[in-house]
């Protein structure tokens, strides 16, 4: 029962409202920016990955399993996920067809799974930091090893293989390979075995796409295990780091809050859902849906990051929010985005797609450099004057890659499939969630976007091709916009949205034209009071785009980033530019004349000096000019607040 | 050459503008808080702590070198340092009587320094870490090992020992051992030897002091080498750290800012102090007091505590001090104490008493609960509802211990040598710098203080002994108070203050009496606009005294702490009152009727309900009545900021 599709294939069912296209359905134009993104991952980011895994030891890890290396193991004890990572990217990038990157991935796949054949043990154990010195480890410290971390994205990597390039040799070893090893973890933790977890989850949702790809009930059964197991302090006590870091202080079903290691909570959220949608389980993915509005309504940021805390990576308390130490690591928005997808699928409630969108375009976008070769691992939404920026955790330029390169692989899988996540269909038709330009096809029905979005309000949907029926094109209308106009072959048409769609119910014809105006007229956003760390400031939003204001934007007059404020009773100009940035964000500002005390009695305001007009940009494409200064909330003059 | 004093006791000289009182010529009075502390500490601190040095291992440790123990080592690698510390407490606890306490104290000194005498290599090596399973990794892990961190507490302890019960058997026993351990030093890593550091300064103030108790020039020596060998690269590579963590990035001559893990910093500039005054070397002094500009203008909670960030403990960037997430380190709030009362006796400079008011009376006062039992190790400036306390890092309420249990036993020492700190000495008479009951004696000259400052504004000097010659009896103004009153034998005195300091000369009688009046008017204060964390918000002070609000003192009808915002044109009323909080400042608050979403477009205020009073409490206060929510920064209704 092989689903030929993207990443996440729910089987249809009663919790199963929207299903992903068919492999091969959606395309991205290379014109827009989704599209050049995934056309950039291809030629500059997944081979980038490549070639650090090679020099940063990932690959000679495996080697030295099978003898073809003596040096050390190098880099964390799960840097084998680093290689399944990229490899699942390599899989999706060759199904879209790879263009002139298609032989060298090729071949890096065929040599990857030949050599994971090689590395696997006789009873499918499979990882490199406790093949060789750590033998007598094997099993023992699930808490910290990453084992069933590692399977899981080898799990992936296969499942990607098996979707996108079912025929190729190589993909069919990876997938024997990761069936074996997942076979393994069966007989050991599945029923009527070891009650045990790993400490860091990410193998439940591979093991629920595994079951959709093989139709194997064991799969799904053991990863239901682990989703219910979890909550009971099978992880086992950690003083330093506590239960809530490992998500094992609650079940699932019961937990109030997302806490704790945000990647390891959002990677188990995920797994959550795929497993309710795979058992009929409502109850489990209603306890998803609470735990989505706690995350969303008191621990993201604008961007759509989560997880606030540097120490542990954590999610913080509620509204512990602060922009200049947010962490909202790319693992992190990458996780939101892959839950956000899953709930969007079960659900079909439009907030989900909202939130694909907002992370995506700002939490995510920001995490890559223009040139593809460089990255943010936690994502600032705020860098003050004066920033040390010599370590990893907080840096002030993205670098080109990390001791700990979770990320950078994990960009370059999530880009090398985005045009999985575009649209989706169901029984009445097609849904557009994001506007990227490309083309979708679902039964029978190809339509063609054209829009160069978000720079642009406008978006341009051509029926391709159409079947002979009444058909329902459905187009998200996103929660930020609250100006829409459609027109179908140039005549007006009045569609409320429904539920956040608009849908259009007709017998289409090839060459129907829909055009869709989503207003785009600049807005200041305020938090919620209770957000401390941002009272008395507003941020800058056009359409899905946060923007910054960077120092090297700021008039050398007035001095340093820190000390402007807004008026924000000058209207914001949009401006169109050239270079880099497409459209910019004139706002009014003005310098503070402060006092030199670092505290004083309170008394009068400082006084705001003379007017002067600063671009904001867009967040994601910051610090790609210079590493100065920015920042996203922007605080009021102080009579305005 | 001892000099019978409390902790640092500069060798007279040109850097060296004010001398400690000796031994013996400062006692606290049991009426006053200082007083009282101090009390507690005896009775309650110090035996809790030898208690937990007991349960927690950190003694059998030691015995485990000896072969008396045959368990595991237990703790952090550095435990023997809480030994260290708790024995200087004890010697200084001695040195001013004990009281009832003195027999147990003395035979935990006797015990324990027979103890260590026995443990000690036959070389002079001592740390029970590596004394037995890791004995091939002596000296060779510098950056992490913390063996000269431990050295230096040892000495720490020997010296108080030797400065305050010079004649008792134990002492002279610890003497003999530290002197042994930094004879090793001297040897190992003194002119000749090897070039190296220890990752946590420390041994630096601890050799000066050695070298003041025994005049023993190689330990001064020493001491000046490993501060001017750090910050060229010696304590070596590390990746997840950096050299900034071990302020090994710049030399202390050199650097700009105080940076890395606070604790760390903050000993090291102490120690650099030492040498300084020690070696006469201004520009190394002038160094310590531009970083401690730096320090105390852009990186110093208004509590006085340091260290904003929990990854690494360590100083944030410039005005970067979220409240909530302060880390505020007890032991660094302790080191810039330590820090401040040596750049007090070099300098003769108000400031620094200033700071060391302020840090004691608010960031080092708070760690200790009204039981003596319980303590913070960090100490944040806001608790939020909804606050995960589960980790040791940012409990809700006091611990009785900590796993990394550095703080208690610093509280310790610091309370037992707590009467030294009130008062100095130099060639024209006494100074007084922290207002605290008690007798302080000087050059012939007794004077008694009678106050319960900080709850009253009222300080009363009476002369008991007067040496019959001119003689100035110096009072410091804090820099807080705007409104001194003074009068001599009832007489109105007009006196303005001179550097901080009123100063009265004359030929003093017994009996003379002196009234200081403090102006203790409570204030509103707001920090610095870059200081983004606490934009929009006051924090109520009185006298020296920071005050808080605590979740328990807010009508029911209110709701949540952080629902109110404070309405600064209504006055603040001062109120005496019973129980645990003698004084409390009530403040006219009211609740925000709040908006669900996170995230809103900007437009009106919230609006803000009818008026309630709600008292705030010192901060040092908060956490002895429930857990709940706690707040120092208060947000303004909308449109007063």
């Amino acid at each position: 029962m092989t689903n030929t599709s993207g990443p996440v294939a729910p089987t249809p069912g009663p919790l199963s409202a929207l299903q992903p296209l068919p492999a091969g359905a959606a395309r991205l134009g290379a014109g827009g920016l989704l599209g050049g993104w995934q056309e950039r991952n291809a030629t500059a980011t997944l081979p980038h990955c490549i070639e650090n895994l090679d020099s940063n030891g990932n690959l000679a890890n495996l080697h030295r399993v099978i003898g073809e290396h003596d040096g050390e193991f190098t880099g964390f004890w799960f840097a084998d996920s680093d290689v399944y990572k990229t490899l699942e990217a390599a899989a999706w990038e060759l199904g879209r067809g790879a263009g002139p990157t298609a032989e060298a991935l090729r071949d890096f796949l065929a040599e990857t799974a030949a050599l994971l054949e090689k590395a696997q043990d006789p009873d499918g154990y499979l990882d490199s930091y406790y093949q060789v010195e750590h033998r007598d480890k094997q099993w023992a410290e699930l808490h910290f090893s990453h084992e069933m971390y590692c399977a899981g994205h080898l799990i992936q990597a296969a499942v990607a293989a098996a979707r996108s390039i079912p025929g190729d040799p190589g993909a069919k070893q990876v997938v024997t390979v990761a069936r074996r090893l997942a076979d393994l973890l069966v007989e050991r933790y599945g029923p009527g075995g070891l009650e045990a977890l790993d400490g860091h989850p990410e193998v439940e949702t591979a093991l629920v796409e595994l079951y959709r790809l093989t139709g194997h009930q064991p799969y799904l059964e053991l990863a239901r295990r682990f989703v219910d197991l979890r909550g009971h302090g099978l992880v086992g006590e950690d003083r330093k780091l506590g239960p809530r870091y490992y998500l094992d202080h609650a079940p699932v079903r019961s937990a109030d809050e997302v806490t704790g290691h945000a990647v390891r909570q959002l990677y188990l959220l995920a797994g959550a859902v795929d497993v309710a949608v795979e058992t009929g389980d409502a109850e489990l993915l209603g306890a998803t849906e609470r735990l989505w509005d706690s995350a969303l309504g008191t621990k993201t940021y604008l961007t759509g990051g989560q997880g606030s805390r540097h120490r542990d990576e954590a999610f913080g308390d509620p509204y512990e929010l602060p922009p200049d130490r947010a962490y909202a690591e790319t693992c992190a928005a990458i996780g939101s985005f892959q839950w956000a997808w899953r709930l969007l699928l079960a659900t079909g409630k439009p907030r989900y797609a909202d939130e694909m969108e907002r992370v995506l375009y700002n939490g995510i976008a920001a995490a890559t450099g223009l040139d593809g070769r460089s990255f943010f691992y936690s994502n600032p939404l705020q860098l003050r004057t004066g920033h040390d920026g010599s370590h990893e955790d907080a840096p002030s330029q993205r670098l080109a890659w990390y001791s700990c390169a979770c990320c950078p692989p994990n960009l370059a899988r999530l880009m090398a499939s985005l045009h999985s996540y575009v649209a989706t269909a169901d029984d009445t038709g097609l849904q557009l969630h994001l506007y990227a330009a490309g083309s979708y096809t679902a039964a029978g029905h190809t339509v063609e976007v054209r829009t160069t979005y978000p720079w642009d309000e406008q978006v341009t949907v051509t029926v391709t091709e159409a079947a002979d029926q009444p058909w329902t094109l459905a187009l998200r209308v996103p929660a930020w916009c609250d100006d829409v106009r459609l027109t179908v072959n140039d005549s007006p048409v009045r569609a409320g949205a429904q539920e956040g769609y608009l849908r259009l119910t007709r017998t289409w014809r090839a060459g129907d034209r829909v055009e869709l105006t989503l207003a785009m007229p600049p807005r200041l956003v305020a938090a919620h009071p209770r957000v401390d760390a941002v009272r008395g400031t507003v941020a800058a939003v056009r359409g899905p785009l946060v923007y910054c204001l960077e120092q090297a934007d700021v008039p050398a007059r007035h001095g340093v980033l820190e000390d402007l404020v807004l008026d924000p009773a000058r209207p914001i100009q949009v401006r169109t530019a050239d270079g880099i940035v497409p459209v910019v964000l004139d706002l009014g500002m003005r310098s503070l004349t402060e006092s030199p005390a670092l505290y004083a009695t309170y008394g009068a305001s400082p006084e705001a000096g003379p007017g002067s007009t600063v671009p904001a940009i867009p967040y994601f494409l910051w610090a790609n000019r210079s590493a100065g200064p920015m920042r996203v909330w922007i605080p009021l003059a102080p009579q305005d607040v």
